[in-house]
């Protein structure tokens, strides 16, 4: 430990710096950085966090020295300031604020107003000849220590102003006149000796002390312990405690506070923007009871202090290299900055700024490109609803915001429906309690969805992510009725609008202008850059340069969208929802009731014709971009209608009796259909359904490449757990691509690959030996972790959140890939399956490659590439340039 | 290669020797044996497995070198006894078999009498003066040569032969006279010239030399090929070729044909043993058209050959040092031996011969260990159908064998009425379409479970299986009625007898007498060798000694029956079976529909004496043992009521309206309950579950110890996936365990410990941070393979049949742990969690703790112990005995 205790700041000079974070706090580094460069900020000094150290590994007590370092720095402030702490003629006011290196709710706050007490409170009402300033400032200061200090609850303070509010009649608390504050300090003082057993201390000095213990003693309750638990905050000393002299902009007409920013945070733009007030505290202009003047008017009223307030936002801006969040007080004419930070901004901004800063030479490309968060970026590459049309319409309700992106259109209630409304061109929003496979068209055909139940795992959050379109779900007050939906006392019936936004959850009636998000500009520029990054990207664990972002596309239309977003290939095309669209669902169907091989083939031969046309709208959607088609994955129950109506039809269709296509209904259902009979096991058992879809895949290959055009298909084997189901299914797939190519004479022309997922633990667990049978390998993260944490994703709503609280899961494990669990078993297959196969390809096509910190994952374990869903393109080049300049 | 193919036996000296088995085969070694002991075997050669692996490598040709060595030990052969191949007037005619190291079906087997043609069968018939054998063994030969040389399919000589014989009205082949025969013969060379386009070759060479590339051949045919890949029978070069003169026991009435074994293979005792006909062939003996006739009137009729046998007899034992099956034919009064090998025996027969030959000084304990295969000791451990009874009752049908042992009882429909007709002291099969979790009071109460659907791990058969109760499951032909059953025409009713074989699958109908098992004489002396073995077992990757068997117990019957058997403690007593009990279950429905907190304490804590007295009585059961309890672990959906009397019955009793009760119901319902909420989630979302389970563990510990009985209770957390889950309820279970242990001052008395089931593979993956907070690991197999492959055992039977033939898993992996994928994420688990914790117990609580091979690598991966149900307890002592012998 330092000999040091003690960092002073004020009158142009600081004892710390900004790179002395880990000693002094976030706030304490600034407060001191601030000082250095000549910003007028109040003077005060920090207790580093060495001293918190010590406090904890001694039995709560200080080292020898601390008061004496105090004692000293408190006489320099009140040196600087010529006032004196305690004095009722002059006195010093400090405020006393925890700050750790790391920002962490849960510690102590703030205490304002220390150095109060009944003389000093009648001394500062004749210095400031505000009585009424005095006597309130008084009654908070008791309140915060109280509550903060002694952890008196605040309804106990709370109870009296009320209390006296209502005796008086009075509405609001600037309604309280001097002796209503004299008498609520009274109580105030009670309320403390009765919950705290002792007397309101009157010292200053005792004040302070008790702060400052109160700040170190904070840094171990529970709160702030589970906090860091949960976020994984490890090796820190401890907090700071910042003790600084109090500036008042409520002093008179010659003070005010404000808040501005270095640029327009909204839209990135490089003009001076804020807000202040005269005469006035920081939260008054929080509290939005009177309204707060633009920066412009301050311009013209007082340009000296607005011309210093200019200077030093530029100096701050310069200096942090970023856009600058500032707050000020103007003490009696004189300007003083509170804290500075980098502004919150919009994604928009985000960009802009990034983009101008370079321009500007402020900052260098790499840096850009970490100042834009992936979630920034999410916010530009959906539909919004226009700010201007959402100030006059409140929500009618708040759902759980399951895929990005307002939408607006008619409401409907089936998915047939959705589809027929939508082909006669109108806009539909698809409202249903909850969706399931067979609503896959109406969802595809809806700009929107909306259901009543299910969680953000559900199945209409799930698919509506996948397709990209706006998804609100478990909206608990919507309750549907045949055609008609009511949200409280409101009704909507078919054909009525309303508008969703995915974004947030909120649910509005009627219907709303949206933005539409466009790359151009600034975002043309600033994605360009990322991909250079990409591009150029090496990693020590694999000898490939560059990092690839594929698409999760089932459509051409999706793979159109994606390739507009920038995505360098398909990583994932899933075969089964081509079979939930008009004709094919009825053959597919007649192919699972067939009653033997005979007419199953029959029923597949009808399919083939129809999967081909899929496949080449694919292939020239994606013109010279691997394809990685996976062959039929979900159990073949899904496919099995349930209703009476589909039954019969199915049966007349098939010649095939209701009965026993009830029978067959039962036959497949299955205890745990996630560990059932689907993936490679169907294309073991039913070997005719691969061998269609490889003819079809490879037929379609030749068709286009007949055109000229390249293709790249991948055929991608689901559910492998053993080497052998590969070595199976791979052969039969070869021996019928085979057979297609040599038919069709095209063996140069069509190169194609055969590969696996790897989403069983067993997969990964023996990679070794499947990669012998594999061209690639596409971890398939969404199953790999339901099997890998044994949770399933549809049941896992009734102890999800408990997990959460307990810091058991912190993160939703199919939101963000679980690194330690399922992240050492992706690491062990890629070391296993490259120990075979050096270089072997690999590649992400869970859910998971959309996740920043999941690419992130993927990037530093030697994958080749992120596949996701094709609004996510854009996020995943942003996340995984990012990962390649950290790992530079 | 060696300069030498070709290696000789015959007249008292070989070439080869047992030890050469790699290089000659197991047949070719034994032959040369057999020869060099002094046995008189019929002369012949073997052609070296080294001339099968050139004769792949070079394009299916043979060495330079090998014609001229088998034309020289041929010679050998015709010399010694004075014989000429090809020679009408004096011929030799010879066997060709095939014959690898390891045994293995799917390659020729066969070819006798080569040699004959159309003149050394009249050449034959004047020799032996019996003209009928020559043209038989003709006919035979074409028939032979036909199918296994050329691949001729039986049926198209079997339609000879049965025309033939229509046309003559004859019933048996025997019927046939020399002209059919003749006739035959013809028709049988115009078969093979058809199919196979050329003349049955005449020369005895050219037809050698045809079954000897047959025998090369059919080493890499599909069969083989398949079988060798299903067994994992790697690094063999090739099969050998056994060509050996023929001799005949049908030459006459001096001639003759038999088998005997050395000791008695039903009861093992030291008798000699035999059946014998004259001027018969081997086939005649099998065929049980004449009746055979016993050693001991061989012994009056001949007593020179049988003195000859005796002696060889003795001295093939000594030399074997085991019990001999020997084949031997007399051929005009000179003695033969065809064949000798270990005898196959019943599991009572191999455990008395393994003790008698220690006691003979003949082996060693170590070997008579490995004499024993845990399969035979599981006969010994099941009650049996006296096989008096057997032979007079054949049996209705036959089922899955899902639970050994036989049972015989009155036929009972429904669970309840099982327990409170067993109560009434009566015995009962409970016959069922299937079971489910509320039959659990009735199997346990019934003598054996028929049903007539599910597979082998099916419920009934699983919860049979670990009561170790007799269970057929899957009888097809069983049809159920209210009261009644049908197999084919037959009709029972509730109280009629019936008895079940869990042995063998078949079901018989009336009661039948038992055989019970018992441990003593022999069996004991035998299991107590195990023992010292065992305990004494070392092995290099732990420090502990020794290896010990635990059993899973629910009950205190169960316990004692397995204590009895040898268990040395409880490593599973799943909690959640006592809750189907009776008044549990009411109690424990209404806390699951307990509307909030307080009533479910409250129904929790009319559990608590319930669930004390449970504990009580297995502690006093294993006094001195430990004990390891499983917290609740099943999703809470299982217990709750679906029939609408019980419905109603738990709305009166628990005051909760039977629709809410239903609206719990489908709330609780889950897609994947296995992965769902269940185990350790259900401690974490309703810890006062577990509050109540830990206290009745601890204080029935304390009542038992207080009786002066030690206890050693392991509490044990289910479906742990992260070790701040484990973290949590250990605390938790501490919590709870020290303050009933503070209340009753009994620190000092009850030890206690907690720990984990790693079940969750990323409770494997991340064992190191696991082991932190725990005092065992117990791997949970059973799911554990379930996640790790993604296989649900209830669903995969749609699918195993296919995945079996095509060798993807070749063993069941629920029955026989899957070491290769399971197995490495368990050895990683092991050394993870030493890492952190040396010496850390671990064992296996899974069904796979009683199965051999699993026990093996349970012992080679350095667990501490293996826990299985009570009547696999005595096959784990041997097991793991046997384990401890081969890692010497």
């Amino acid at each position: 430990m330092a000999q040091k205790f003690v960092y002073f700041f004020g009158r142009g000079k600081a004892d710390g710096k900004s790179a002395m974070k880990d000693l002094l706090g976030g706030k304490g580094a600034n407060l001191a950085e601030m000082t250095n460069i000549g910003i007028p900020v109040p003077p005060g000094f920090t207790i580093s966090t060495e001293v918190c150290e010590w406090f904890y590994d001694h039995d709560k007590t200080y080292p020898t020295g601390l008061e004496e370092e105090v004692e000293n720095n408190l006489k320099k402030v009140e040196e600087v300031l010529n006032k004196e702490f305690g004095n009722p003629d002059n006195p010093l006011l400090v405020s006393v604020r925890s700050g750790a290196a790391v920002s962490m709710p849960g510690m102590m706050d703030t205490i304002l107003n220390l150095g109060l007490n009944e003389e000093v409170v009648e001394g500062l009402a004749r210095i400031t000849e505000n009585e009424r300033f005095a006597w309130d400032a008084y009654r908070r200061f008791i309140h915060m220590f109280g509550n903060v200090v002694k952890g008196v609850p605040n309804e106990s303070f709370e109870e009296k102003i009320e209390a006296l509010k209502k005796k008086k009649k009075y509405d609001l608390d600037t309604d309280l006149g001097i002796e209503d504050l004299k008498n609520l300090v009274k109580d105030y003082k009670a309320v403390y000796k009765k919950e705290t057993g002792q007397a309101f201390p009157q010292d200053p000095k005792k004040q302070l002390w008790m702060a400052i213990n109160a700040v170190f003693g904070s840094w171990n309750n529970t709160k702030a312990i589970k906090y860091r638990k949960i976020n994984d905050i490890e090796g820190l000393k401890g907090t700071a405690v910042n003790v600084q002299s109090m500036v008042y902009g409520n002093f008179g007409d010659t003070s005010g506070t404000g808040v501005c920013f270095s640029r327009d945070p909204s839209t990135g733009k490089k003009i001076f923007f804020g807000e202040y007030l005269m005469n006035a505290q920081g939260e008054d202009v929080v509290a939005g009871i009177r309204t707060p003047m633009k920066l412009t008017t301050l311009k013209k009223k007082n340009p000296k202090i607005y011309q210093q307030l200019e200077e030093i936002k530029d100096k701050l801006e310069a200096h942090y290299r970023d856009m600058q969040d500032i707050e000020f007080t103007i003490q009696e004419g004189e300007l003083f900055l509170l804290q500075t930070r980098n502004g919150k901004r919009t994604g928009a901004a985000a960009v802009k700024v990034a983009v101008d800063m370079v321009q500007e030479k402020l900052i260098k490309e790499d840096e850009a490109i970490n100042r834009v968060t992936p979630d920034q970026l999410d916010q530009i590459f959906h539909p919004m609803i226009d700010p201007k049309g959402k100030k006059n319409n409140t929500p009618l309700t708040r759902g759980l915001n399951a895929s990005p992106g307002a939408a607006t259109g008619m409401i409907i209630f089936t998915a047939d429906e959705a589809e027929s409304w939508a082909e006669k061109g109108k806009k539909v929003i698809l409202v249903r309690k909850e969706t399931s496979p067979e609503d896959i068209g109406g969802m595809h055909a809806a700009q929107g969805v909306l259901t009543s139940t299910g969680g953000m795992t559900s199945h209409a959050a799930v698919v509506a992510r996948g397709m990209g379109i706006p998804c609100v779900v478990g909206a608990k007050s919507v309750s549907i009725a045949s055609k008609s939906m009511t949200i409280g006392k409101k009704k909507y019936k078919e054909g009525d609008y309303i508008t969703i936004d995915g974004t947030t959850g909120d649910v509005y009636g009627g219907g709303m202008d949206l933005i539409q998000p466009k790359i151009s500009g600034e975002l043309k520029t600033f994605l360009e850059w990322t991909d250079k990054i990409r591009k150029k990207a090496k990693r020590s664990n694999t000898d490939q340069v560059g990092f690839i972002v594929r698409t999760n596309a089932d459509t051409p239309a999706d793979a159109k969208k994606a390739r507009v977003f920038g995505a360098e290939g398909i990583g994932l095309c899933r075969t089964e929802h081509m079979f939930f669209e008009g004709e094919k669902l009825l053959y597919f169907r007649q192919m699972i009731v067939a009653e033997d091989i005979e007419s199953r083939k029959k029923a597949l031969k009808k399919l083939l014709p129809l999967q081909k046309k899929d496949f080449r709208g694919i292939f020239k959607a994606m013109e010279g971009l691997p394809v990685n088609i996976r062959l039929l994955d979900p159990p073949l129950h899904e496919f099995v209608p349930k209703s009476k109506k589909e039954i019969d039809d199915l049966a007349s269709f098939s010649g095939v009796s209701a009965n026993k296509i009830k029978t067959k209904a039962s036959e497949l259902s299955e205890q745990n259909p996630m560990l059932g009979h689907r993936g490679c096991r169907l294309g073991v058992t039913y070997p005719e359904i691969y061998d269609m879809q490889v003819e079809a895949i490879i037929t379609a290959a030749c068709d286009v490449a007949k055109s000229g055009a390249k293709v790249f298909p991948e055929i991608m084997i689901p559910l492998v757990g053993s080497a052998r189901e590969l070595e199976i299914l791979r052969d039969k797939a070869i021996e019928v691509a085979e057979s297609v190519l040599d038919r069709r004479k095209m063996r140069k022309q069509v190169k194609y690959q055969v590969g696996t997922m790897i989403e069983v633990p067993r997969a990964a667990l023996t990679a070794e030996e499947i990669a012998e049978h594999a061209d690639f390998f596409s971890f398939g993260t969404n199953d790999l972790t339901q099997m890998t944490l044994g949770m399933s994703r549809d049941d896992m709503g009734s102890f999800l959140p408990t997990y959460q609280t307990e810091a058991i899961y912190s993160k939703d494990p199919f939101a963000e890939l679980d690194q330690t669990g399922v992240g050492s078993l992706i690491e062990l297959a890629i070391e296993k399956g490259r120990s075979v196969k050096n270089g072997l390809k690999m590649g992400i096509c869970g859910e998971h490659g959309g996740n920043p910190p999941s690419i992130d994952f993927c990037f530093r374990s030697g994958m080749n590439y992120v596949s996701c869903s094709p609004y996510r393109v854009p996020i995943a080049r942003l996340a995984a340039a990012q990962s390649a300049v950290s790992n530079k």
